[in-house]
């Protein structure tokens, strides 16, 4: 098997561990999770890794260095999945390198490789994304360990369950000696497809504003107030989406989406009294962003108030922008050149955003058909897994840990 | 008591009765609905007026006509209530007419005149109107009468519970010689009020189209899909909006609304996929009417497609302008003309909607404060109600039933 088909077919397998039959959905550490671990243990034990479960219920296999106490690179991706998933949004960054292990041929490098299967990052089981890589930075709480699944299960009690110790979860820190964070995922998106190009380099993870709005109407009878005489929510909520649409039109890296809307009392034949929407905001500029989000609660205020109406906001948290390691992307871009990778944002979450808050960490995005993801349709391609192995080789080979010298 | 004090006296009383402590609530045949039965009874046969509940649960008494077998002229509204309701929507087209009996103190008139206090019109209990007016045209079917409330209680066992025989609703027809039937009813609406009028005469029960129309886009994440990759549904469904509003702008007899609204899959960071819209459109015209929603789904076709995204709709019923009798409407105006009544539409539903399929049917507004109805606040005030009371005894005195010469 070629290393494609070798990614290709791990990943299939791993696909038919599922906690709900005839679809892929595989939450933190249920039983399908346990037989991915053995297929994955399987698989880099064959290749001289030494393996671990980390107490968060990660699976981590080291592949040595040439020499000692060498520095460590890590690599890995999750391998939970949403509801109804498809096979590569994860997974593929957690089997890829396991490929180029294999690749390597025994090769041994001036550091060490850690591949980890992050146990958790979706959020699904307990809305409550990110575990895996958290648990690497000890950023788990006490109460977050606390939260509860829709069983009244705790995240702790899940870890115990798993035949693992709540208690012991310093043994899932950081590697000592890595030096850096590599992640590879599919993009998720359409920009590479729509370019023709097979791999990308990611930028940044861009931050994101989210927000509940609500304009406040008066409701009343369809058929016995005249339009003059209205104070329709809706109607003022309607002139708010297009102008959140067409806002982006001057800034091409500005996101702005409304993907929620409630109306109030929500009949045929009554006027809407009040409506609440979300606004989600993304630009890779944290400044871009919040001046976006500032302009457009001032555009839904003056709609607001040229109707008559009264607007409220609630703030529903939001991030920073994280930027992945110049050097590292760099180092990426020129390993890419044979297939001309775009260097692009990434418009969601990866646990290299959680990784960067102490590592060095970057990210090598695979084009994604369609821009279809989340979805049991998801694919990615022979001949793009191909790119981005080579890609990683190259990257691997060019790779110069601190302390030590290019060769 | 002065006529329009009774009148205030009698819906407050009315209002003590309620299915649900604390507000004003009275679906169909409530044990609350017997307690108002007993007050009317009462009041009207201290007026020597002859009473009996018809089999759909209408209190019906008639005051004599000066010689025996004269034409009966039908007046009255409904005693149900939707929740949390005010106390004159209906009650004061049921309770109006007694106090007009009293007002003619023992004179009696070229025709009988029968007061209904309908039992049912608002539809709450069975999702079903106007189950009063119905009766009186045979117009309630076996499966109408086999519709069920929450509780699983049919229409035919709850008229049974009351202590009234289903079987038996023949005896709620129209009484032979009725040759008209009347209502008083408050507007609902802010028109009367933003015009300083206190009464108006309704030329029609305007006509009614309801659709249910659906935008399919595509889904897509939030961070990751480009502005202009989008098949954004709500994107879609808000620049409609926007056309629906700003339609009726060339033609003030023209209503349409947008009133319910639901994104899918309606999560802050999704793309809503597909957005699904109610539309009531309402004319007195229904050519117009008909144009209006021709229209209006035309341009929703034409921004589906200009975007990529399909349209579905739904026809979700109607119901064709019900014209109130014009001999009975001039009567009227010329009665209310000290006050200088305002002719207008109806834009919601009354009895005399179905009534108006059997005999000639006319509608006396009173103003509505503000406009509100169907809200515990709703009033009415003594100076209006003198004022209705004044030009429905000027139409007593005018009117000539068929068959007679005006004296």
């Amino acid at each position: 098997m070629t290393p494609a088909e070798y990614t290709l077919d791990l990943c299939d397998r791993i696909a038919a561990h599922t906690d709900v039959p005839g679809t892929i959905t595989r939450t933190f550490l249920s039983p399908a999770t346990a037989a991915v671990h053995a297929l994955l243990r399987a698989e880099m034990e064959a290749l001289g890794m030494t393996i671990r479960t980390d107490s968060a219920g990660s699976v981590r296999g080291i592949y040595p260095a040439a020499t000692p106490n060498a520095p460590v690179l890590l690599t890995g991706s999750h391998i939970d999945t949403v509801p109804y998933a498809g096979r590569y949004d994860g997974i593929l960054g957690a089997v890829l390198p396991i490929a180029l292990i294999r690749a390597l041929n025994g090769k041994r490098l001036p550091y060490a490789i850690e591949i980890i299967a992050f146990s958790e990052e979706e959020g699904v089981r307990f809305k409550f994304p990110f575990i895996g890589s958290r648990a690497l930075l000890h950023d788990l709480t006490p109460d977050d360990l606390a939260r509860t699944d829709a069983n009244g299960i705790s995240i702790a009690q899940a870890i115990r369950n798993f035949g693992l110790d709540p208690d012991n979860l310093s043994d899932a820190a950081l590697t000592p000696g890595t030096f850096a964070f590599f992640e590879v995922h599919i993009e998720q998106g359409p920009v590479l497809e729509s370019l023709g190009l097979p791999l990308g380099v990611v930028t940044t993870i861009i931050g994101q504003s989210r927000l509940g709005l609500t304009f406040h109407g008066q409701a009343n009878h369809a058929g016995t107030t005249p339009m003059s005489f209205r104070k329709d929510a809706l109607a003022a909520a309607a002139r708010w989406i297009s102008e959140v649409e067409a806002f982006p039109a001057n800034d091409p890296e500005l996101l702005a989406t409304v993907g929620s809307i409630q109306a109030s009392p929500g009949a045929a034949n009554v006027i809407p009294g009040a409506v609440t929407l979300s606004l989600d905001v993304r630009h890779p500029s944290d400044e871009a962003r919040l001046s976006a989000v500032a302009i457009l609660v001032g555009k839904a205020e003056a709609i607001a108030e040229s109707r008559g109406l009264t607007l409220t906001t609630v703030d529903r948290g939001g991030q920073a922008s994280v930027p992945m390691d110049s050097v590292l992307r760099e180092a990426l871009m020129a390993a890419a050149a044979p297939f001309a990778a775009l260097a692009l944002p990434s418009g969601a979450g990866h646990d290299a955003m959680i990784l960067a808050r102490k590592v060095p960490a970057a990210m090598l995005f695979l084009r994604t058909p369609g821009g279809l993801s989340h979805h049991p349709n998801e694919t990615v391609s022979a001949e793009d897994i191909e790119a981005a192995i080579t890609t990683c080789l190259n990257f691997l080979r060019c790779l110069t840990p601190p302390g030590s010298l290019s060769s």
